[in-house]
């Protein structure tokens, strides 16, 4: 409780810090910490009245050259909303040594078990054949089962491979599958110590029986599975969309379960909500999710607890292990829209 | 080619050569041994007329002690069904070295796969949400996971352990889960051995978020889980009845549901089909599977396969290690329907 | 403590209560069970006299027909040495429901642990650096390691594939080697199903760069690894003996050693204790190991641990499941030779 | 082929380009760079005359801040020797986006394999035993196991971990052992993410009956283990030394050891070579190798892999993600010694 506390300015709209510590972490941090608190419309204050005292701030304020110029103690800032948007002088952060952070990977584990969750409803069709059974329409048996796959030993296929990727291939080692991976960010030596098979992008398309998309968007590749890959899937492909819809042609990945083609299921939409009269409503072969793989009260939890660890860290003049570093090669090819909503 | 083939006598309903042999696996069968295959009404003659030269029958036709009396070549009967019924003379098998052997283990994988599935189905809600989407009532983010729970690092108990029961553990790996067993008839130290917390039926309804019900019905425990057992879970309880209907009282399992304190998902029912006007159809909160679980091509396949690796040995003067032997101590505690369907 | 509490002949010889039990585990057996014990000469009077009321026997007595006949309510014997001897009517056995156990997989993960530290020391040149280092004539650097090799990821053969070839198995999943295995009894199917790939054994030898012999001997396999063998090894190929030294020509052994063409290291040998001038003392490549690889304390208690887990099932009416059963089929193959000391 | 490949500054000694790239590698390097390369006397001048043009460049050569001031388009500087030294501008490299990079993580894989067979050299006494046995004073069976232990299920304790813990605990997979780790570095949420439980130093060496030290010297751990620490280590504890001989007093290893207070194995000595009169050649209970650990030919050929690796994805304007970064915050907390030899 000394009057050294580091101090932090925190403004992590549109999370809280209700939202992401526990009461025992949010503890821990006002005892080890002085906060300054800005919200809605005392946010730009917040920061600007603070920021040259500042050792950290949790948040994603909008932070031009000259405000960072004053920063003169600043050793991080945490984005807990977990998107790197073009608000804030990045180049002059990588200079001078301040870190920018995100706590983004704790989705990668709820998003992964939905993941998971929704392969296997669709290779078995969980979803559909409860529809059928409440219509008194259900087929007993191995006729219930034309279209049924196993997982263990199959052909999987990720596009992307970042944390939530990991996270996947993790939950899938019971499987023993034949995990075929396309990265392009990534060596192959990397993919295959963690044990799946580094491929092209054409490869995991036509051999995979589940597909699973964990890419982020980047500048490179808005949109870059539209019909003519979906066409390159075998009859019968399940394909499982978890990271963004900006990926995806939309209106091709619902022609191609329409025609029944592929099989599909979805977190993300072009737009969120989505409109009452949006074709994929009604779309046969289609789950639908609502955006909610990942925003479980255990995730925002823990972005609270990588807060704490990579800031005490900090403060012993060590680097942070925790959160995952803004890059400067990367940073600015990012392109996932901000959420609205936790 | 040769003459000296080892007879066996195929009788293999409700299952069918064509169901349970891929193709090259027939050829093997056809030319390593002789088959005389019987089918509905030749079943009985096929098997009298030659018992006594025949090494193997594949199959579980009715076995008077007189019949095996006569079968001095014989040194397994492979159930191909999967459920030792009262049929045969067993004690007559036993005393005289002729293995039965069943080939039940194939159905561990699918069930287990699916078992998973309908887990986390119930834990993210992947059925419900889907159909309120489709009625244009989504929750989008968190606002859709009030009752969602992770199943990494979460408390997990099953009930039996089997050759299910491992299979669904080896599928959990990736999820570091503290699972919790109940199975009476297992040492603590094979379980611990398996990785997973052997316990009392309490602990595992008082102390696990999802509970799979994995164990054989048995001359004791018939619908041992009933409205007693349901009211120890925890309210929110996932319970996911994959192995036979006869464990549970199922009206208690409904009633459980009804009310609110737990979810469900079961794969088997009373009697099957079901009644059209079943109120189980229209109760929320349970995932309704119509015995589809083990029934997949690829596990009948397997069958053949396990037949063929068993015959081999044991034409080879060697012991079976692939099928499930019958045990003189556990064969008439047995209490499985027989499957009319495949 | 009821006068029906079962009998139980104990004559562990050469093993003693005191050495398999711990004394917790000693007290759960004498308040379960009523014991009378034989030693050395008493054992043959105590067995005659007490056959007829005794539920188990531990222990592996002479036992011939007339014997077992009076043995009414006898289920199981627990041969605690661990080889299967030719001193019992084991037909008799298996027609009466007399189970005949072992618990000889107690030693698989000691000798796994060794046989796993032996190819380590042979891939590294442990102990013939440690030699060196100790005469002042140690190479440093990568000028000591011109001969040494990863596991991780190499090429590992397996002959054999019982308790103690799983076990090593198990601890070899850290390395992700490409195990290759001969085992004639097992089909391809089951050791797929354990990761390793299922291969003959010339593959075996002409393709591994570390092999271990785990195989037992049988009536069909003594000294089936001579000069041919090793010289079809690759030059460098590192050997390691853990199971018994009748599978091999140790002769050609040493000679395969003493020509640089392979090392080794056994913890086996063709007699027991070795003569003080037997020339594998003074051989270059080879680390001996005197028969120490299972017997560690830790394992004779986990035997008396195992016979209480099999007895305490069976005197409920349920198989047994823990120890490893007498086969029909296979127990007049096996030929070790028995052991005299722990 | 272009005239507009990238230029390579190639300084890597004591590395040579031979020695850290497979003849493919090379071929691949020299096809996708230009290569300017230096030896010896040639080093500075290479360096000087070509830094205003690098890409890259490969080595660990003097650079002072003048230099740094000329190189415009430097992207990346790749020691591969791995350790940092204080020869070179690193906040300057960090101000301006070049990283600098090491290739030391391919010592990881084989320092921890030749690091559990010194453990299980020292728990089963492999190196002891094949001395008696030579000299014939081997004992045979269990009376040689009077001080063995099992790693399975075991208590093992780690100080440190960095990439080497990290390959010892994958290693150490398949023995379920219990993995106590001490590294003020890390976060105790990171730790349990790999399955190991953080502690105290203080636990580590009290609890422990195998204790890794896998922790790099800093500023700050210099001889942290001596007299005190050994100790409170448990009589018999097994001591296996990897990482560098500054964290230890020497000294007092050898005197616990030489007490039989504990067993230890070292790779690593105060003076490399050592005095060839240095007592811990005669001391029993130690088992000694010559900084050999990590110096395997793999390793160094996996140098060139990540180098090319890295090269690649930064020609391409992506981050690097294979070679380890130096980091403002430690880079000048490192204080291992140089190599000299490889």
């Amino acid at each position: 409780m000394s009057p050294t506390r580091p101090l932090v300015i925190s403004v992590p709209e549109p999370r809280s810090i209700d939202l992401i510590f526990t009461k025992s972490d949010e503890k821990l941090l006002r005892s080890h910490y002085e906060l300054v608190e800005g919200l809605g419309p005392t946010v730009v204050a917040t920061v600007e009245d603070n920021i040259a005292e500042a050792t950290f701030i949790m948040g994603q304020p909008d932070l031009s050259t000259a405000l960072l110029q004053k920063a003169k103690k600043l050793k991080a800032i945490f984005n807990v909303e977990s998107n790197f948007l073009d608000n804030m002088d990045y180049d002059y952060c990588f200079a001078h040594g301040i870190h920018v952070l995100t706590t983004g990977r704790v989705f990668a584990a709820p998003v992964a078990e939905i993941g998971l969750g929704l392969a296997l409803s669709l290779e078995r069709n969980i979803v559909g054949a409860d529809r059928a059974f409440r219509h008194g329409k259900e087929l007993w048996g191995g006729d219930g089962n034309a279209e049924a796959r196993l997982i263990s030993g199959g052909n999987i296929g990720f596009i992307g491979f970042g944390d939530l990727g990991r996270a996947l291939n993790r939950l899938l080692a019971g499987f023993r599958a034949n995990i075929r991976v396309f990265d392009p960010w990534l060596p192959n030596a990397l993919l295959e110590d963690q044990g799946v098979h580094p491929t092209s992008l054409d490869e995991v398309l036509t051999k995979s029986d589940v597909i699973f998309v964990v890419a982020s968007v980047t500048s490179d590749n808005g949109g870059f599975l539209g019909a003519t890959e979906f066409a390159k899937m075998k009859k019968g492909t399940s394909f499982v969309l978890l990271s963004r819809a900006g990926v995806v042609d939309f209106d091709a990945l619902m022609e191609a379960v329409k025609s029944g083609h592929i099989r599909a299921a979805s977190d993300v939409y072009p737009q969120e909500p989505l409109a009452a009269d949006h074709p994929v409503r009604k779309l046969e072969g289609f789950i639908l999710s609502a955006h909610r793989a990942g925003a479980l009260d255990v995730a925002f939890k823990q972005m609270g607890r990588m807060v704490l660890d990579d800031m005490e860290l900090l403060s012993r003049g060590l680097p942070p292990v925790t959160c995952r570093r803004a890059e400067r090669e990367s940073v600015r090819r990012m392109r996932s829209k901000p959420v609205s909503k936790n």
